[in-house]
C-alpha cells in the first residue's frame, strides 16, 4: 500500500485525499509519533489520543481561517505535523527546535498559544465574538479540551459566558478519563454516567444516525432539535442535561477513533452556525498497547522502544533521588508519625511524587484535579481545624492559585505549607512551565515563610521545620525546590528541625560574599573549587529562607565584604537580588551614612520568558554554567580588590 | 408589641425564641441594619436580603460548633449582629471597629474570612473532610453562596470535587439575580429557568410539602427522593439536573424570606448527614423599597435617609471626578473614534464606570460575571482578532487572573490594555480588597508596560498611549489608578500620546530626588510645598512608568542627588522600591565602582496586610500622611547635606 503520509506536506494535501484514506492516514500517523517520540521525548499519551480527531477537524474545517485551539496543547503532535512541521518534529522540544506546545509565533495554524490548561473556551470566546461583530457568522472556533481540563475553574467560567454571546463555536470535550492522573471529581463521573447509561445506549444510534444522515440539510437537522422540548431532551439523553441546562447543543459521545464518522459529525456540525459542544470518547496512548495500559507512566514517557514500547532506563545505581522522590518519602515519614499530615495536589500526584504517600494513606491524600485555586484554599479549610496540609503545586501553575495563597492563607496566618516544586527552569516544556517568578511574586506577600533547600538534606530538614511550625500555629510556610535530581546520593538523613529566618556560611572567603537560595549554590560551590586555583576566595553564605532574611547575620557581614553576589534560579526581579539590594539601602537609610555599602551584584533570570531545551543549553543563555558565573565572580573580585 | 432585638446579645438568646417569634425578630433586625447603615455606609442590599436566612442558619445550627462560611462576606451584617457583635455594629468598616466582612480574629462564630468571592465552598469543604477524617459525620458545615459568586471558577472548581468526597456539608444557594451588577451568563440563565419552570412550578409544591411535612423522620425524607430514579427528579425538576448531575441532592427553591418555613426546610436538612444543595431565593435590598428598586445603587450605598431610603449627597459642585469616571468618558471617547474598541470587566461594570460606554455601545462592552481568570484570556482572544480590549479589574482581584496575565497575555505579548482599579488604599474595604500587591507582581512579568498616572490628565494620556500603542501592536500595557477623586477640577484635556517609559521632572531642586509613581505624588507635591519654607528643596520625578523604566533620565540624576526617595501606594517589597535600588546597583556594577551611588530611601506601604478604615487612618498608619512624609524628606535632606 502507497504511504500516504509521504505526500502530506500541509493540510490542502491533506484535504485532497478521500474520507476512505484517512484511516490509513490515521495509522501512519500514529506510527510516525510513535518512532520520533521514542527517540526525541515529549507527550506520548495525549497525542496518540487524538489522531482521528486531528484529522478530521483540518480535513472539516478550514483552518487556519477557522480557528483551532488545543487545550493544554501537549496533545498537538499530529496537529504540527499536519501543519507544515513534518519535517521539523524531530526537533521537539528541543533548544532551538519546534515547541511541544502550541505557540503563535510558530505558525498561523496555532491560533492561541497554550501549556497552561483550561483557557482554550476562553480564547476561543474572544475569537468567536470579535468574528461576531464583524458581522461573520461562518468562520468556525474550535476549541479541543480533555475532560480533566473542564473541570479547571476557568473553564467553567468560559463556559458559563458562552452560552450567554450568541457565537459560532464547537467545543470537542476529549474523554479519556485521564489528564496525568486519573481524573477526579464530579464532572468526570458524570461524564462516565453519559456514556454508561443504558437509557442513553439505547437511544444514541437512532438520535445520532437521524442527525448524521442530514448533513446536507442543515435546517432540518436544526429543526428536529428544536422541536424536542429541553425536558423530553432531558429525557432522552439522560445526564447530557449538564450541557443543556447551560445553555448548550449536545451531541456525543462519539468514538473519536472513526475518523469517518468523526469527518461526517464534523461536516454536519460546521454547518450549524451557533454554540455546540461534541463529546468524544478517545483512549489516551491509543495504538502503543503499553501506553494504552499504563496511561499515567506514558503520558510523557521519556525514551522508549517504537515497537515494544518498553521504556528505556538510564543505569540508576548510585545516582541522587529526584527531589520528588525525597519529598514523597518524608511527607509519608511524617504523616506515619502523625495523623494530622495530609496531602492534596492539583492534578500532579505521580508528578510531584505524592503517589508515595498515597499508596499507604489513600484517605489523606487529596488529589483534587485541574483546581489550583481549590487546592490552596482547600488547604486552608483543612488548616483551621489543625491538620497539618503540605500543599504541592508547581511552581508556574501557583500562578493559578496565588490570590488563595494571599486571600485565603497568608491574610488569615493559617499554617498551610506549600511545597512549589519544578521551581526554575523546567527545560523541554519551556516557558509556560520555567518556573521564573514564585520568588518575586510570593516575596512581597506579607506573613510567608519561603524557604529553599540547598540539597536533599536540606528539604527534609525544612518539611520537618514547616511541620513543627504548622504544629505551633506558626506562619504559612513555601517550600520551593526544582524539577529533577538532587546532589546527595545518601539522601536520607536525620532531619533536623531548622530555625526559621537563618541561614548558614557554607565556604568562608574574603572580599566578596556570595549569597544563594537553593540547590544552585552547589554549582557555585563547583565554581568556587575551581577559581580558588585563581586565588579568588569568597564567602559563601546560603541565605536558606529568602523570607524572613538572615539580617542580623548579613548586617555582620556588611563591613567585611566590599562585593556582594545574589545568585538564584528565578527573575532578577523581585526575587533574592531585590531583597537584598532592598536590605542594604534600608540599613544604609537606618544608619544615616555611617555603614560601609557593599556593591551589589547578581545572577539571576534575565526579565524575559525563558524558552524550552534541554537545561545545560538554557543554562548557558541565563548564565548559570560555570564559565559566565566565573565571569561574574572573577569581576566581582575585580572590583572588591580595587574597592 | 415587645421589642425582641433588644434581647438577642447572641445565638443561645436567639434560640431561645420560638419559631413564631422569629419573623418579627427579622423585622427588628432588618431595620436595625437600616438603621445603622444608613448612618455608618456598608452593604446595604446583600444583608438585608439574608436576614431571614441568617436568623434560620444559627437558630438550628449549632454554631459556632457547626461551621458557617459567607461567601464574599458582605451580606454578614445580620451574622454579625447575632453573634455577639450588635453593640459594636456601629462602628462597622471603621478604623479600629469591626470588620465590614467576616473575619476569624474577630469572632469564633465567623469560621472563615473571606471578602472575595467563590472561595465558601473549598473553605467549608477543607473543614468538612477534616471532620469526616475525625469520625465526625454530624458537624454541620454551610456554606451560603450568591448566584454570582457560584459562576467563579473557583466555586465550580470545588463543587466539582466535594460529591466525590463523601462529606456533611450543605451549600445554600442564595439566589438573588445579581452579584454587584446583574449577573451574567448560564447559570444565571439557568437558575432563571428553575424558577420560572411551568412544569417545575405545578408539582413543587406537592413535593416541597411532602418533604416539609416529615421533618421528624428524616428518614422517610430521604427514601422518598433516593426512591425516585434520577431521570424521573429530571423530569420534575425541570432544571434542577445541574446539581443533579454533579452529585447533589438538590432542594429547593425555597422563599427565602419566610423563615418559619425555611427553619423547618434547615430542620429536616440538617438531618441528612450528606452532600445537599439548597436553592434559596431572596431579594437583594428586601425591606427598603429603594433598595429593591435600585439593586446595583444599593449594593453599597452610602449614607441614606432610613426612612425613606433616599441617598444623602455630598455637595458635589467643583469637585474633581473620580478617576473611575475618567476611565469611563475616555474609553467612551476612544470608541466613538475606532469600532475596535471594546470594554472588559469582570462584575464590576459599575465600580469601574464601563456603565459609561455601555449606555452608547453595549455590544462592545462584555460583562463577564464574577471571572477574573475568563476576563483576562478573553480580552487576550478579542487581542489576536486585531481588537483593543481594555480589561479593567481591580487590583486586588487581578490577583484572581494571575495566571492569565503571564501565561495567556504577556507570554504572547498580546496588547491587551490593563486598567487596573482600586490600587493602592481602598479604605474601608480592608485588608481583602486594598490594592497593595499589583506593582510588586507584575513587575516581575517580562514583556509588561506598567504605568500609572500623575492626575486625570495623565490617566487620559497613558490610556490613549496604550490604545496607540495597541494599534501599532505594541506590548500589553497596565495602568493602574487608585479609588476615588482625582485632583482636577477641570480633568478633560485633549489627551496626548506620550512616550513610552519616560517620566517627566515636576519640580527641579537640589540634593534629594524624590521619585513619585501615580497620584501619590501629588500629595508629596504639598509636603514640599510646606518644607520650601525651611529651605529644603528636593527635586521631584515622576517615574510615571514602573516598566520599561526612564533609565536614561535617571542616569542623569545620578551624580546630581546624593539621596534618592521612592514613593508609592504599593508594598515596599518588589515594586518601584525595588526597581530603583536594582537600577542603582545594576548601574554600579555595570560601571565597576565609577558611580556615584546615591543613598536611597523609601516610602510605601509596610511589608504587612492593611486593616480596614477611613483613608486618613489608614494614611497616617502607613506613614502616608504629610506629617509622616515631611519626616523622611526632612532625614533625606539632613542626609544629603552630610554626605
Amino acid at each position: 500500500m502507497e504511504n500516504l503520509l509521504s505526500h502530506i506536506h500541509n493540510v490542502e494535501d491533506l484535504r485532497k485525499l478521500s474520507v476512505n484514506e484517512l484511516p490509513q492516514l490515521c495509522n501512519e500517523l500514529r506510527h510516525f509519533i510513535i518512532e520520533q517520540t521514542a527517540e526525541h521525548p515529549g507527550h506520548l499519551g495525549s497525542s496518540l489520543g487524538v489522531v482521528e480527531l486531528t484529522v478530521a477537524i483540518h480535513y472539516v474545517f478550514d483552518t487556519p481561517n477557522d480557528k483551532l485551539i488545543w487545550d493544554v496543547g501537549h496533545q498537538a503532535y499530529c496537529h504540527k505535523i499536519l501543519t507544515g512541521r513534518k519535517e521539523q518534529f524531530c526537533t521537539n522540544r528541543c533548544y532551538n527546535g519546534i515547541s511541544g506546545f502550541p505557540h503563535r509565533g510558530e505558525s498561523e495554524f496555532d491560533a492561541f498559544g497554550t501549556g497552561h490548561s483550561s483557557t482554550s473556551v476562553s480564547a476561543a470566546l474572544g475569537m468567536a465574538v470579535a468574528a461576531k461583530m464583524e458581522g461573520n457568522m461562518t468562520r468556525s472556533h474550535i476549541a479541543v479540551i480533555g475532560d480533566g481540563a473542564i473541570g479547571g475553574g476557568m473553564a467553567f467560567e468560559a463556559m458559563n459566558q458562552a452560552p450567554y454571546r450568541d457565537v459560532n463555536m464547537l467545543i470537542i470535550l476529549n474523554d479519556n478519563k485521564i489528564s496525568i492522573d486519573k481524573s477526579t471529581g464530579a464532572m468526570s463521573k458524570y461524564l462516565l454516567s453519559i456514556t454508561t447509561s443504558p437509557a442513553y445506549n439505547r437511544l444514541k444510534n437512532r438520535l445520532w444516525n437521524a442527525f448524521t444522515f442530514r448533513t446536507n440539510h442543515p435546517n432540518r437537522v436544526t429543526n428536529f432539535f428544536s422541536k424536542m422540548g429541553n425536558s423530553v431532551k432531558g429525557w432522552l439523553f439522560g445526564g447530557s442535561n449538564w450541557f443543556q441546562s447551560l445553555g448548550y447543543r449536545y451531541f456525543g459521545p462519539a468514538d473519536g477513533h472513526d475518523v469517518v464518522n468523526l469527518v461526517k459529525t464534523l461536516q454536519a456540525m460546521k454547518k450549524l452556525p451557533s454554540l455546540k459542544l461534541l463529546h468524544v470518547l478517545t483512549v489516551k496512548g491509543k495504538g502503543l498497547e503499553a501506553a494504552e495500559q499504563n496511561q499515567t507512566q506514558y503520558h510523557a514517557p521519556g525514551k522508549f522502544d517504537p515497537d515494544t514500547g518498553q521504556i528505556i532506563r538510564a543505569e540508576e545505581k548510585q545516582q541522587p533521588p529526584k527531589y520528588q522522590d525525597v519529598f514523597g518519602n518524608t511527607i509519608l515519614e511524617l504523616a506515619r508519625e502523625d495523623e494530622k499530615v495530609v496531602g492534596i495536589t492539583p492534578a500532579m500526584a505521580t508528578g510531584c511524587s505524592l503517589t508515595i504517600m498515597d499508596n499507604v494513606f489513600p484517605e489523606r491524600v487529596f488529589d483534587v484535579g485541574i483546581a489550583e485555586q481549590h487546592a490552596v484554599t482547600f488547604s486552608a479549610g483543612l488548616a483551621t481545624e489543625g491538620y497539618v496540609p503540605f500543599c504541592n503545586i508547581y511552581s508556574s501553575f501557583l500562578q493559578r492559585g496565588y490570590d488563595q495563597v494571599i486571600h485565603d492563607v497568608a491574610l488569615q496566618k493559617l499554617p498551610v505549607i506549600f511545597c512549589i516544586d519544578r521551581a526554575g527552569l523546567v527545560g523541554e516544556d519551556g516557558a509556560t512551565h520555567q518556573g521564573s517568578f514564585d520568588l518575586a511574586f510570593l516575596r512581597c506577600i506579607p506573613d510567608l515563610i519561603i524557604a529553599s533547600p540547598y540539597n536533599e538534606h536540606e528539604l527534609r530538614n525544612l518539611m520537618v521545620t514547616a511541620y513543627h511550625n504548622a504544629k505551633n500555629q506558626g506562619l504559612p510556610f513555601v517550600i520551593r525546590y526544582p524539577r529533577g535530581r538532587g546532589v546527595l546520593v545518601d539522601w536520607h538523613n536525620e532531619p533536623q528541625i531548622l530555625p526559621i529566618g537563618k541561614g548558614r556560611l557554607l565556604r568562608e572567603g574574603q572580599k566578596v560574599l556570595i549569597l544563594t537560595i537553593g540547590p544552585l549554590g552547589n554549582n557555585v560551590q563547583k565554581v568556587l573549587d575551581q577559581l580558588k586555583a585563581e586565588g579568588i576566595t569568597p564567602a559563601h553564605f546560603d541565605v536558606r529562607y529568602l523570607k524572613p532574611l538572615d539580617e542580623s547575620a548579613l548586617e555582620q557581614y556588611l563591613d567585611d565584604y566590599p562585593v556582594w553576589i545574589t545568585v538564584e534560579d528565578g527573575t532578577e526581579k523581585g526575587g533574592l537580588f531585590s531583597e537584598i539590594a532592598e536590605f542594604i539601602d534600608r540599613r544604609d537609610a537606618m544608619s544615616g551614612n555611617a555603614t560601609t555599602r557593599p556593591h551589589l551584584m547578581h545572577i539571576a533570570l534575565p526579565d524575559r520568558f525563558i524558552t524550552h531545551g534541554d537545561i545545560p543549553h538554557l543554562y548557558k543563555e541565563v548564565g548559570f554554567d560555570e564559565e559566565s558565573m566565573e565571569k561574574v565572580v572573577r569581576e566581582a573580585w575585580q572590583l572588591a580588590v580595587s574597592s
